[in-house]
């Protein structure tokens, strides 16, 4: 990796850094592919975020910038114009500043988990898709699938007003999808996604009844602890096809790179050169 | 090089950056040494610093700031805490948050040019020097001259006020030195620096008379175009032990690390290492 005058910054934002990926992945991919470009952690703490994001965009060598908890939905308000995923869900992943000078935000989290379950053979145009856990990222996964042509996307969280008020934004903004908060019974469904953090830690209860699954079913799963989480070896057991956090995470970055307006390299290259 | 979440930035501000060398001399000894810090070119224009250094000091992560044209005169009003150094010469070279939130700058410009002329045999104490340019390379080499013991400083630069003025700078803080300004003949000096451009477009006129230099005289050049000026080049040939401008830059780093507290290096490593 080369810095000199005339590199590029993707600055990462958020708050702690240490567990930091995306410079592990990006990185190894813009010096493979001779971008001067870097993905640069920065480690900004709520009060001054505001401040931050201000002054680094004032430079004339960043190009963008990757934002992560806890700004993610801060950042909001602080943007001149928002994508309707960003409406939708009320967060933000990326930030850029176009010719005029206006910061555009942008978020491809629900983008990512959509490419991939397509790319492994899914029909999400009529699709009944059964979402579990309404927060930061099953928020923008439902917006996905709705934007994807599913008929149906059935909503549940442990908190019911999160639940409620992910419904009423779903159907404020996709008024033809029919949109149910009937529980996490996941028969019937052709697509169930935990969006929970349920899977991250050892005993961890699974987020649904994987008794209750159907072989016809596709299992996602946002958690990236382990490729395999217990949810989706249950459901492997069970028949279903299955996509795992990663996957979702390296299908998100060609629209990111895109974004940025920069050459995109497919998942597999992105995954074969990160280090992780 | 590594990026990853722990890893600490020294913004490097000026603009236009293209032409910046620390990262190609700092980053390549932070890899070798396994130090998990980069030095990042920022583009930033005069108008945007004042809110871009107090965003990045915000971040945790940020270890400190190397500042260079067009805000080396600028930064210090907004510093909580300025060395001598910086006092004498209104410019700062580096900026570093210490524990209690302050802001503190350095500037090891003339650090440097002293560095290398002592380790080259040079004696400073009692020693008579001439420095031709009293701008922002002659202004330091000036006040570490009488910070590390010159009897007498003779100054000369085409602007009568930048001579005028140094030297009431010179005698406020280093009352104990005679400081003179008698023109540019180099006879009779122990020392004679060139701290202007000329040197660096072919063509240039030479900044003293070398036929009036004796060979007992030590000189040094701040030039960088080249490690043999012109200047340079008939001062050997006249006898006289020199020091080139890359001397300069490379002897001034290892106080630039101390300042950040980070591990230092030799000059002749750094030198080594470097990927100019």
């Amino acid at each position: 990796m080369h810095i000199d005058g005339r590199t590029e910054i993707i600055a990462h934002l958020g708050w702690p850094t240490h567990s930091f990926k995306s410079p592990l992945i990006y990185n190894p991919y813009f010096e493979s592919a001779g971008i001067n470009v870097l993905v640069m952690p920065m480690a900004c703490k709520a009060d001054s975020f505001a401040r931050v994001l201000k002054g680094l965009f004032e430079l004339d060598n960043v190009r963008g910038a990757l934002i992560t908890m806890p700004h993610k939905v801060s950042v909001v308000a602080l943007l001149d114009e928002v994508s309707t995923a960003v409406q939708v869900c009320g967060a933000c992943n990326a930030v850029r500043r176009n010719a005029d000078g206006k910061l555009v935000g942008e978020q491809f989290d629900g983008e990512g988990f959509v490419r991939g379950v397509m790319r492994k053979g899914m029909q999400l145009a009529g699709a009944r898709c059964l979402v579990v856990g309404c927060g930061g990222v099953g928020r923008p996964i439902a917006a996905s699938l709705a934007c994807a042509g599913a008929s149906e996307i059935a909503l549940f969280d442990a908190s019911e007003h999160a639940t409620a008020d992910l419904a009423q934004r779903l159907r404020t903004h996709y008024p033809q999808v029919k949109v149910t908060t009937q529980g996490n019974d996941p028969a019937g469904f052709d697509l169930v996604v935990n969006a929970t953090p349920l899977g991250m830690e050892p005993g961890d209860a699974l987020p649904v009844d994987v008794m209750r699954l159907e072989a016809r079913t596709f299992v996602g799963d946002v958690v990236m602890r382990s490729a395999i989480t217990p949810l989706l070896a249950a459901a492997q057991a069970r028949g279903c096809k299955v996509q795992a956090g990663t996957d979702m995470l390296f299908e998100m970055i060609p629209p990111y790179l895109e974004f940025f307006g920069l050459p995109v390299a497919t998942p597999e290259q992105l995954r074969a050169g990160a280090r992780l």
